[in-house]
C-alpha cells in the first residue's frame, strides 16, 4: 500500500499544506482521470498493450466557456504541445477545461474537448465565437502503444464525468504510463497555504510527471544511491505543471507564478532536457469573465508585488511535493514489449534519508 | 474569370516575382488542398451547408520526418491556434508537414497528420521519439457549419496526395470558408527573388487569409471607397501565412522573417484585432537535419545580417500581394444561413486604383 | 515655415484626434525637449559638431518614483536600447521618467535620471528600493559627433525643467539629428480619441524616427517618386515610440498596445531593418500606485477584450502620423562633415499626393 | 582563510571540473575586478562608506567589437537591468564587454564601457555603426553608499587592465557588497567539461550573488539549520550569471543553456523573488565574426540537440557551485551604518553537512 510523500514523514519546504495537500484544496476546482490498462507483452501498434489515459482539470463545476478564468502559460522548454497556449499568453484567460493525455492523442483529445463545449455551448461557431481547447501531453510510449492513439472521445467524456475534489495519484489518467527521475510515476499533487499576512490564499499543484534525471528528495540524492535497473526509460520527456490558486491574481502574475515551477524542477534532479516539453500553466478561481456580455472585463484586484513571493515559494514547495508524489504513489509497471518502470522502493528510499539526517520514517 | 493582381496591372513593391509568383517558386515545395463545399440554405450543425477544407504545406516531397528542415515562428497576436509552435521555437526545426484549417477541425486534422506520419515512420513511438504536427486555423463559422467539424482523416489523406508546385488560390482548400478586410478571400501565394547581390535566393508566401480591416491594395484605400455591404463577416479572425525560402536561413534568422508579416499587414489594413490569430511560420529547404542520427546539426551556413533585409523586404511584399491575390481570386460565396461573402468587385475597385493615380489597368 | 500633415489637408485614418493632436492631449503627460545644436563642418570627436539632444516625457509631474504607472513594452526588433525595458516586462510598471537620447548617450542620461530620482527621492538606496531608468536612443552619427556623447547631466536636467503640454516637433530633442525614410525626421507626435462607446479615452504617441524605407504617405509611394538625394543618410536605424492613454488598461493590455506599433510601420514604408531599434513603451495615467505601501496593487479596471480593437486603431493612425509630422515638421539640416539631412520638399509631395488622387491641398 | 567549496570536500554533480574550476578554464576568457573599499560607519551620501565595484569579463583580449561572439540571454526574473540584452536577443551576437556593477552605477559603467569601445574603434560612430555595451547590476545598497554612484570611468578601465585567467571570488569587484541566501556573497565562479562523447568543451560560469532565500549546499538546508542573524540583507535581489563555453554553439543554443540557470537557482534555496533580477547571459568563443566585411555570418556549427543535455547539465552543476564559491569565499563585512553580512560560519556548515551523511571534510 503506497503512501503519499507526507504520510511518510517528509515535509517539504516551510508553508502549511492546504487540507487535502492537493490541488483540490482550491475551492470549486476539480480533476477526473480516466485509466486505460489493457493487454500485455509484445508491441502491436493500435492493438496495445495499452497504459494510458487522460486527466481533465475544470476550475469550476460550471460552463467554464461562459464563465472564464484568469490564467497564465510560461515555458521553460517548448519541446512539448499545450494547445490553447497561443491564446492564453495573449488573452490571459481559460476558456475550456485543462485536459492532459499521451503525445500522439492530443488530436483526438483535442476533438473530444472542442465536442464537450459545443454540446455545451449552442452558440459557438454560431453566434458565438469559436473554441481553442487547453490539451497537455506526456509522451508514454514507453510503456503503451502510443501509435495506438486509444484516448477515445468516450473516455474523455468519461473523465470529465468523473471530476471530484479528491485526486488521485500515480499511475492513473494521464499518468498511467509516464515514468520520472528514473522511477514509475504519473499523477501527483501537493497543495499550499500563504500566511495569512499574504491573504490565506491556497495554491495547488497537479503534475503529469515524466522527465529523466537523478531523484533528490529534499535535496536528498536518493536516486545516485540507488541502484538504477538496466534498461530503464528513455531519457527527457517531459512535465506538465497545472497551478490553480483561489487569490485574485491578474494574468501577468499567474504567467510570473508559472514561471517558478523550473526552480522546482531544478531540486528534484531535472536539467530541463533537450527533449522534454516542460510547460505549464497557472489559473486563478477568484472571479469568472463572461468576455461576450459585459463592457469590461472584471477586475483583477491583484495582490502586492510583495506578497507574489510567498506564491512563488507556495508554487515551488507544492510543485516538488506534487512531483515526489506521483512517484511515491506509482506501484511497478510493466508494459508493451515487456518493458518495466520500476516503482520506487520505498523502504530504500526513506533509509537513505535517515542516513541523510532526514528524520524521516514511515510511522507506524 | 478571376485573375492575379499582378495580372491586372498592379505590381506590389520593388522586387522580381518567381517564376509562378508562388511558395511554389521555392524549389521542393508543395501544396495541396482538398476543398469542401456542399449543401445550402440553414445551418443544420453536423450536416452543413459546408463550406471548408484543408490545405497542406510541404517543405519537400520526401519524408520530412526523416529529413528535417529548419524553422521559425512569430506570433503578432495568439487569439489562434498553431500547433507544432512552442517546439518550434525551442529547437528551430519543423519535422511535420503544415497544415491549414478550420478552428474546430484542428484535432481532428491533428490526428491525421500524426497517423500519415506514423505511416510513414515505424519507429515513432516505437524505438523513435514521438512527433507534434503544426495545425494552423482560421474560423470560417461565417459561411461553413464550423460545428460539423467536416474535415475528417480522408480528407487531410487526399490533401497530401493532391500536393503540387502550381498552387490553386482563392476559395480552396483551407481558405474555402473563409473572408478578409470585408471581401471574399481564402488561399493567396505570391514570391520574391532577393537580388543577386543577396544570392538570388527565392521566398516565397502563403496566406490562409481571414482577418478584418478596411482594404488596402497597394496603398490605395479600396476598401473605404468601395460601399461595403450588409451583414459582412464578423470582425477579427486571424491569418496563418507561411513562409518559405530555399536561403540558408538560421532558426533564428527565420524567426525574424517571420516577425516581418505585421509590416504586411499594417499596409493591407488590418489592426491585428484582439480576435485576430495573426501567426506566421518561416521554414527553409537549403538543408534537410536528420537530428536522430549525425552526431552534429548540420550546420546552417547564415546569411549576413545585412543581407537579411532583403529577405525582409521579400517577405512584406510577396505576404502584402498574397493576400491582395487570396481576394481578387475569390468569387462571392453563398453559406450557411444564407450568409454572403462577396467577391471583391474587380472593375470598381481597378477604377478607383486609377483615380489613385496607379496606372493599373486590365490589360486587354 | 512648416506645418503638420493634418493642417496640410492629409487626414491619416479615421478616429478624431484630441485637441492638440498630441501625446499631450493625454491629461497630465509632459513632454520636455534639449537641443544641442552648434558647431559646423569636418567631424572633430568630442567637439562637434553637435546635432543632438534629449527629449524627457512624465506620464505626470508628480513624482513618478512615488506614484508609479501601468506601462507594457514590445520589441519589434532588438538593435537598439532600452533600458528599463526587462523591469517593464517583467512588473508592468513604469516609475521613472522616460529619456529618449543619442545612442552613444544612454549611459550619461541614464546616470542623469538616476541623480533626479535620487534628488527627488531620499529613500531610493536608502531605506527604500533602488531604481532603474527607461532610456530609449536612436542613432544621430549621420548628422551628429556622436562619439562626443554631448548631453549631459545639466541637459537632461534642462528637459525635465521645460516640460510642458505643448509638444514641439521636427527636429529638437532626442529628434535632433535623426533622419527617417530618406528625410530629416526627429520627434512627431499625434493623438486619437477612441469612440464614446468606447469611453472615450485619448491615446498620445510620440515618436523618436530614425528609420528607413522609401516614404509611403496614407499610402501614397511619395518617397518612390520624389527623386533621392545623394549621400543620404545610412540605412536602417531606429524608431523608438512612446504611447500615453488615460483609459485604464492593465499592464498586459498596454503591451498588446504597444505591439501595434509595426503595423504603423509598415504603413509608412519600413521593413524594421536587420539593424533598426524598433521598440515600444504604453503607458497609462489613469491610475497611479505606490508599490512600497499598500498591500494590493491598486485594480486596473482594464477595458473590455473588444474595446481593445478601438485602441489598437488608434495607436497605429497616431503612430502613423506621429511619424510623418516628424517629417513635415523638420527642415533640411547639415551636420558633421556637411552631411546633409533634406528635409521633404513639402509642395512637391503634396503635389505627388493630389496625382494620387488624395485631395489634400495646403489650404490658403 | 577561506577556501572554495570543492577544497573542503564537498563536490557538486557528476561532471569533471576544468582545471581551475572557474570561468577561466575557456580559453580566451578573462575577467577584472576592481574592487572599492573605504569608510566606515554612518551613511553619508556621495562619501560612503563604500562597499562596491565593477568586474569586467572578456571573450577574448582581442578587440571585442571587430571580433564578435555568438551569444544569448535569458531572463528569469526581470527585475533587474542588463543592458544591451535587447540585442543579444535579436542578432544572437556579442561585441562589447561584459560589465557588472552596482545598481545605481548602471550609467556611468556604460559611459566608460561605450568609451573604452571608442577608443579601441575609431570607427564606431564615423564610418562604422554605433555600440550598446552589456552592463547588469545588482543592489549593493545594504553594504554601500549605493547613491554615490562610486564606480567612475577610471575604476572601469582599471578592471579591464586587470583582466586575467584567474579570477579572485567573493568580496571583489562587483561583488563587494552583494549578499546571497542570508550570508556575505559577491563572485563565484566554477567550470565543467563535457564528456569527451560530447566533445569534450568546457562550460564555464561566473556569478555576482545576491539573492535571497534559504541556503542549500548541495541539497543540505544549511540555513535553515544555522541560527540567522538578526538585521540581516534585505529580501530578493538579484543574481547575474555569465556562462562561457568553447562549444560552437549557435545563439539559440547559448539562449537555451541560459535557461538552465534557474534550475540551479532552485537547487541553492532561491524563490527568485519579485524584486529579484535573475537574468544570464551565455557566450561562445569557438568563433569570432566580423559582421562588418564578410558577406556571411561565419558558420555556427552547432552541437547535437542530443549533446545539448550535457551542456545544460554542465551549466546547472557549475553554476550551482559558483554560488556555493561566492558565499564560502566572502568574509564578514561591515559596511555602512555598520550593517552586517554575515560571512557563512563554514565549520558550523561542514558539521551540518556531515549530519546530512555528506562525507565532506575539511582536509587537514
Amino acid at each position: 500500500m503506497r503512501r503519499r510523500i507526507r504520510e511518510l514523514g517528509v515535509s517539504i519546504g516551510r508553508l502549511d499544506t492546504g487540507e487535502r495537500n492537493s490541488i483540490g484544496d482550491v475551492p470549486s476546482v476539480l480533476v477526473g482521470h480516466e485509466t486505460l490498462i489493457h493487454g500485455e507483452g509484445e508491441l502491436s501498434p493500435g492493438k496495445g498493450p495499452v497504459r494510458t489515459g487522460v486527466t481533465v482539470i475544470l476550475p469550476h463545476s460550471e460552463n467554464v466557456y461562459k464563465e472564464k478564468v484568469r490564467a497564465g502559460v510560461h515555458v521553460q522548454n517548448g519541446a512539448g504541445e499545450l494547445t490553447g497556449a497561443l491564446q492564453i499568453m495573449e488573452w490571459g484567460i481559460l476558456e475550456t477545461p485543462i485536459a492532459l493525455t499521451s503525445t500522439l492523442n492530443v488530436g483526438l483529445v483535442h476533438d473530444a474537448i472542442v465536442e464537450f463545449m459545443l454540446s455545451e455551448n449552442q452558440d459557438i461557431g454560431n453566434e458565438g465565437e469559436v473554441v481553442l481547447p487547453v490539451v497537455g501531453e506526456c509522451d508514454d510510449s514507453y510503456l503503451n502503444d502510443v501509435r495506438g492513439r486509444h484516448v477515445r472521445r468516450e473516455h474523455v467524456f468519461e473523465a470529465i464525468k468523473n471530476v471530484q475534489t479528491n485526486v488521485s495519484e500515480g499511475s492513473v489518467g494521464a499518468g498511467t504510463g509516464m515514468s520520472a527521475l528514473g522511477f514509475k510515476a504519473g499523477i501527483g499533487t501537493s497543495s499550499r497555504r500563504t500566511p495569512s499576512s499574504s491573504g490565506g490564499y491556497t495554491v495547488g499543484v497537479l503534475v503529469s510527471a515524466n522527465f529523466d534525471g537523478d531523484l533528490c528528495v529534499d535535496g536528498v540524492p536518493v536516486g545516485r544511491e540507488l541502484r538504477r535497473w538496466e534498461g530503464g526509460p528513455r531519457n527527457g520527456r517531459s512535465i506538465v505543471t497545472v497551478i490553480a490558486t483561489d487569490a485574485p491574481l491578474t494574468s501577468s502574475q499567474l504567467t510570473r507564478v508559472a514561471a517558478r515551477v523550473p526552480l522546482a524542477l531544478g531540486r528534484l534532479g531535472s536539467t530541463s532536457a533537450n527533449s522534454s516539453g516542460d510547460t505549464s500553466i497557472a489559473f486563478s478561481t477568484a472571479e469568472r469573465i463572461d468576455t461576450q456580455l459585459k463592457p469590461t472585463i472584471p477586475v483583477a484586484q491583484g495582490v502586492s508585488l510583495r506578497m507574489l513571493d510567498e506564491f512563488f515559494e507556495a508554487t515551488i514547495e507544492a510543485t516538488e511535493e506534487a512531483v515526489l508524489n506521483s512517484i511515491f504513489m506509482s506501484d511497478t509497471m510493466v508494459g508493451r514489449d515487456n518493458h518495466v518502470s520500476p516503482g520506487l522502493p520505498v523502504d530504500a528510499a526513506l533509509e537513505i534519508m535517515r542516513r541523510h539526517g532526514r528524520t524521516a520514517g514511515r510511522p507506524d
